[in-house]
């Protein structure tokens, strides 16, 4: 686990220094909207998005010459992230006020430059990971376009919307989570694997990881919603159970909800099962979701 | 001029069938947003950006096979297109009520909901470009992504916004509309040249063509919002000027404006002066879109 968090804390800090530059600078023109698209991406967050890109790639046996375009590649799917947050907390959608200890985008620069940082941040993405994947280029978008759409991450938005304060069934859950988490994790897989070269089956085994993983993600995330302070999780806390949100720890209890975690924990595993030493990352990834709300168990 | 409408019909028709089928069935979940994200992209509209894309393919002497992808390129960029109008529609942004003659999109399906259909279709706009691309998908979307970002079109709405109520100097208004639409209109060219195989000189040449192209639309369309009907231009009229929106008749009233559209026309036939018969429709559309304004002048 110590080398996964090295591995978390390098990748994260590379990608830092790789959005920074990705980013306009804060006195070019519009410097409003170029301050509010910094505010929206920069200032920390565990930069998950890069970490399993290059986990996959690495686990795809990725060249070293070819690893700076993948680190460019998880960067601007990091961006795109960035771009639903900002968009998520505006006060028509979840209307949150804090984000990674900071004020979200509107709250610091009013609602009409939070939309537009998020599209402008939306637009970066896809020429960043145009630039990144060269040749690539017309799959890796189309992986990611796919993934961020209207049956990914923006529909599951648009069902989590709709199902607030309705019957929280299970399948509705996970076809919540699988959209809008599991889809951007699975992208980061696949993304990754396209990136190192990989062939259809490992493409194949790397999606069912990182189908797993975002389930995972996600439950992790509710059950911290649920039992962390402010500090801990740099957002407005239990803003979820208040607004009747479709969580697994609403609709199982925190047992349940953990149980879960415990079975997506081994389809993860289990779906890259035959990949040898180079998919370490991704292994011990997956067990540092389910550690990260069972503080001490691995 | 005949011959110009003729193509623009063609093309507008074909660009209709092509954008249906790339949008998700209606009754397909998220239902909702399936809805509003049709409800921002059919239903008419002159498809100026497929028709720009095909005639800048045409005067860079694409091949007749290649003819499909630059159509659905021109589509993609249709497709963004509609994002920027239905975000620029939203309350926080111009709050307007009227579109093509119909609701906008948060009128019909409430704020939340207009937000995601402009972030999904935004979205599927890269998705079709890339597919559309093949081989040349880096170029395409690196172009597109620089067109539409924070120093191009989203860029120039944040100006815009900034500018509202502000004293109104030409060359601010004349960078406005360089970002906000010929940002735009000079990537339909560039993207439909590097679809036809065009080198440096053809892609700077269209450039220039383009650019004076957006400044010349731009006018003509500040022209109409002073001097037409709703039922006309499709839109709540005079709502520029009540704004105080920075507009070229409003800082150098119609004469003034009437007079740089003149400069801009002959500024954009000049840019593709050496190209051949090829260009016979770029040529026809810079001249179509003075027309507009002065009907029977053309």
């Amino acid at each position: 686990m110590d080398r996964l968090r090295r591995f978390m804390r390098e990748v994260a800090a590379q990608a830092e220094t790789r959005l920074e530059g990705m980013l306009p600078y804060p006195d070019l023109r519009p410097e409003t909207l170029h301050q509010a698209m910094r505010h929206a991406v920069l200032g920390g967050g565990k930069r998950l998005r890069p970490v399993i890109t290059l986990a996959a790639f690495t686990a795809a046996g990725g060249r070293e010459e070819d690893r700076p375009g993948a680190l460019d590649a998880g960067c601007a799917i990091e961006l795109l992230h960035c771009y639903s947050l900002t968009h998520d907390d505006l006060p028509a959608m979840d209307n949150d006020t804090l984000r990674r200890n900071r004020l979200t985008c509107h709250k610091a620069f009013g609602e009409a430059m939070a939309i537009l940082a998020g599209d402008a941040l939306h637009t970066l993405a896809y020429g960043t990971l145009a630039r990144a994947s060269g040749p690539l280029a017309a799959d890796t978008v189309a992986e990611l376009s796919r993934a961020a759409g209207s049956t990914g991450m923006a529909g599951g938005q648009a069902l989590d919307l709709e199902g607030e304060g309705k019957r929280q069934v299970v399948e509705e859950i996970e076809r919540i989570d699988r959209w809008k988490t599991g889809s951007i994790f699975t992208c980061c897989c696949r993304i990754g694997a396209i990136l190192a070269g990989a062939g259809d089956s490992r493409l194949a085994a790397l999606s069912a990881y990182g189908d797993a993983l975002g389930v995972l993600y996600q439950i992790s995330d509710d059950i911290l919603d649920l039992t962390a302070g402010a500090e801990t999780i740099g957002k407005t806390p239990g803003k979820d159970r208040n607004a009747g949100k479709l969580t697994y720890p609403a609709a199982l209890g925190l047992d349940g909800a953990r149980a879960v975690m415990g079975e997506k924990r081994a389809l993860a595993l289990d779906a890259i099962g035959d990949f040898g030493r180079e998919a370490l990352y991704l292994r011990l990834f997956a067990d540092f979701l389910a550690e990260r709300i069972v503080p001490g168990s691995g």
